[in-house]
């Protein structure tokens, strides 16, 4: 009845780290392929993992006094074409409704790729004085880019995520959105995601189509390659001027306002499997798991699957009492082995195992998940499990944030020169100084496939001071983290 | 500063029930309209009230074992016409994306108006044995109806609504979880949202396209006419063997599926503000109020400003800490006056006015909004407020229900010949023994604009027993509820 797990071993991370991620995303049941090329279906355990994201962030959202709406997915195209970085940008990935109710339409229709304009156009109309402002909207919808090269989660036609959207008086109103959202961002992935990420500033080359300023936080995966998992855009006035969104001030002067925008999405869940997975599957940071453990009896005769089971459910109603998110594994037909490799597949942190013995001394063995092994494997007490559990998922969320940080550090140097920053982009990241030219950048792409990921924010990771650009030799005021990217 | 009330009262429900609505709508700031024909922005405060819902009707899936997954909303047209009566009902309604990339499609996509199509190509994929079943999700998500005649909230273009999609291994179990559905929405209707509902089952010419059965909840609105708040489909086998979602059984035979699936979208939103709303403005139900108290300070000179406010912020702080969803007011340049009418229009179920005599004298006074003016006013002691408060919510609670109840059971005539159900469907619903005949349906649709609601499956309200058709005099074995409806 059970397969072998042998059977369907996955590639290792080594040997084909692509396939390794596309069978991981389809054997752990997150999401599946739809009939339409390059969309998704998220099934209930990625869904269930979304929810999780979307609640840690909400509650950060609402904390900064922002709140939820609305907007239509449908757009008329003439809107996209009113801020004309905007519409370079985005123009060649739309989708174009063009048919409604059987009739062709006089103007067709988009769907929304992100919603800078449809906001524009009612935030114009919501505006009038001073006192309408700020406005701190966000939203949690689906959009449509038009990919070419898609990938699950990463990079898919249709895809998830919440896109904020702000309007504020004054220029440092808006500078000082746009880097609060990016730390609610950064503060997100280090403490519910447990990924070490680089908050920065964009290149002009990489910025948001539309935005003065462009801002990510950019994670390691555990190929060495970048992953821009967030983005907070400062829009200046771009699309102020563009939609006409002005208010009175104090005054009595009509001024345009100053927007931001900041969205972050479904390809975060590829960034958590991509930094914590190992070659059994999916590992998942225990703040963010749909299920953080998993209670799996071991029994050879029936008296002894009654006594395990019987253990199973009081250890469940316990921990679930606890606000522990746990599942007892009672399905027939299949063996313990066959479920310890189904629910590491899966990246259940914490495996508890009940066998007979067990029982008899009144307690359990625990089996962490990032530990393989016997390594990862303890007795507990059956007095005061939950504690013990709880205890147990903040260790784990603690150590895979500190692995993946160990290796990121591992993995990044710091280039002083061209052979240096080479071998260092081949590798993971390099840190260089770079003398802002958008030809070094160019040239760099074009030589080494590394872009520039950002110019990092934090002390501890760009030194200040000044140098020499690590490909013209110019003098360089900044140094900023260059690799390859998804 | 402040504008009088007066200027902009709304129409009576009485004078214009559909521009008193419309109003309601804009002014209290639930939704707007937006550039696209149909298409509405769902501001803030309407948002809240939604995931309000959402949050309610949520817990109850979950609690019936339902889980959570996200499907793509582009579906290649030819899945739309595998099921023949699907296509039939929903072709006229279908919103075409034809260009993507800037390319040509070689086949059309359209935006789901639902998503059992696209359901069933999966679950073909899923499902392989008995074992697999029964499959229980349920998606939270946009649809698109290419709608004529559209009005916020109850049809737009584009809406919001939750949609479950079941499949199981007999017809039992199917139609089991489908009524099981209805009575989650009778349970959320009546307790949440304290709308008293008839869950009937429907006529053959009102159900969904491609179900053997569809069951509803009806309510009345404060017109007397008819809502159809939520429908709960049973499928039969018509899209499994459209997508040949088939299992095996554990005898080995290769069976098909049956499925069901149920739907409840922003339109109940509508209901609530039809069903609870008075001449004031909205009336929301404190169960799914965004906002369930409102607190406003009173005074003239600048020392009672002060000790108005500070007290203000205490009883926030209480009745927040005590999990009531509260604001406090402290708006300036406005008057108590506009803001006792901003409050009202937005239905905020209790108001908290606090003086300086207030302050003095330990207390604040509530007024509730269901029951305007001084009958709905009373003292309060500051001590134990929170808790006093809530209980004053929660008889606002039943009031409204029993309010609206009271309303239906006035506007409800038996009928026991044609003079008198036109006389009942003037006023509100009949409820009348009806032949079963889809000729006498249609008549009666085309003579009174009435139509079959449902057949009303709880014995209070549908007698048993026999009689003769209203219309058409011949045998009749059931009861049905017939009304005007939107």
């Amino acid at each position: 009845m059970a397969e072998k797990p042998t059977e369907r071993r996955l590639p290792s991370r080594q040997q084909d780290f692509a396939e390794w991620y596309n069978q991981i995303v389809l054997r752990a049941e997150l999401a599946d392929y739809a009939p339409v090329r390059g969309c998704m279906i998220v099934r209930p355990y990625g869904w269930g993992l979304w929810e999780n994201i979307q609640q840690a962030l909400d509650r950060r959202f609402k904390a900064t006094g922002h709140v939820n709406a609305a907007f239509p997915m449908l757009i008329p195209r003439s809107f996209i074409e009113k801020e004309s970085k905007h519409v370079a940008g985005f123009a060649p990935e739309l989708a174009v409704v063009t048919v409604g109710g059987g009739e062709e339409l006089e103007e067709p229709l988009v769907l929304r790729p992100t919603s800078e304009t449809i906001i524009g156009h009612a935030y114009a109309r919501w505006v009038q004085s001073y006192r309408d402002l700020p406005i701190l909207i966000n939203l949690w919808n689906n959009v449509v880019r038009w990919e070419l090269r898609t990938k699950l989660f990463l990079r898919t036609l249709e895809f998830y995520w919440q896109e904020g959207h702000t309007a504020h008086a004054t220029a440092k109103e808006a500078e000082e959105e746009t880097r609060r959202m990016l730390d609610v961002y950064a503060d997100f992935a280090r403490n519910e995601a447990a990924i070490p990420v680089i908050p920065g500033r964009k290149s002009e080359s990489e910025r948001f189509a539309g935005a003065d300023e462009t801002y990510s936080i950019e994670a390691m995966m555990g190929d060495g390659k970048a992953l821009q998992a967030g983005t907070s855009h400062n829009l200046g006035q771009n699309f102020a001027r563009a939609f006409e969104i002005r208010y009175l001030d104090r005054g009595g002067q009509l001024q345009h306002c100053w927007t931001t925008s900041w969205g972050l999405s479904t390809r975060f869940i590829g960034a958590i499997i991509m930094v914590h997975g190992d070659d059994q599957g999916l590992i998942l940071p225990p703040r963010l798991a749909p299920l953080q453990a998993v209670i799996v009896p071991i029994f050879k005769t029936e008296a002894e699957r009654e006594l395990t089971a019987e253990a199973g459910r009081k250890v469940r109603d316990e921990l679930a009492g606890a606000g522990i998110r746990v599942k007892l594994d009672e399905r027939d037909g299949v063996s313990p082995g066959f479920k310890f490799n189904d629910w590491e597949m899966r990246g259940v942190p914490l495996r508890i195992e009940i066998g007979p013995r067990d029982v008899a001394a009144g307690g359990v063995v625990l089996a962490r998940r990032e530990r393989p092994g016997k390594e990862g494997k303890s007795p507990a007490k059956m007095e005061g499990l939950a504690a013990t559990v709880a205890q147990t998922l903040e260790s784990i969320q603690k150590a895979l944030y500190d692995r993946a940080l160990a290796f990121r550090e591992a993995h990044t140097r710091v280039a002083s020169n061209y052979d240096e920053f080479r071998a260092a982009v081949e590798d993971g990241f390099a840190l260089a100084w770079w003398c802002g030219g958008a030809e070094c950048e160019a040239r760099i792409k074009e030589e080494t496939k590394a872009t520039m990921r950002c110019i990092p924010l934090e002390r501890s990771a760009s030194a200040g001071g000044s140098g020499v650009c690590v490909l013209c030799g110019q003098p360089a005021s900044e140094q900023a983290i260059f690799a390859r990217a998804y």
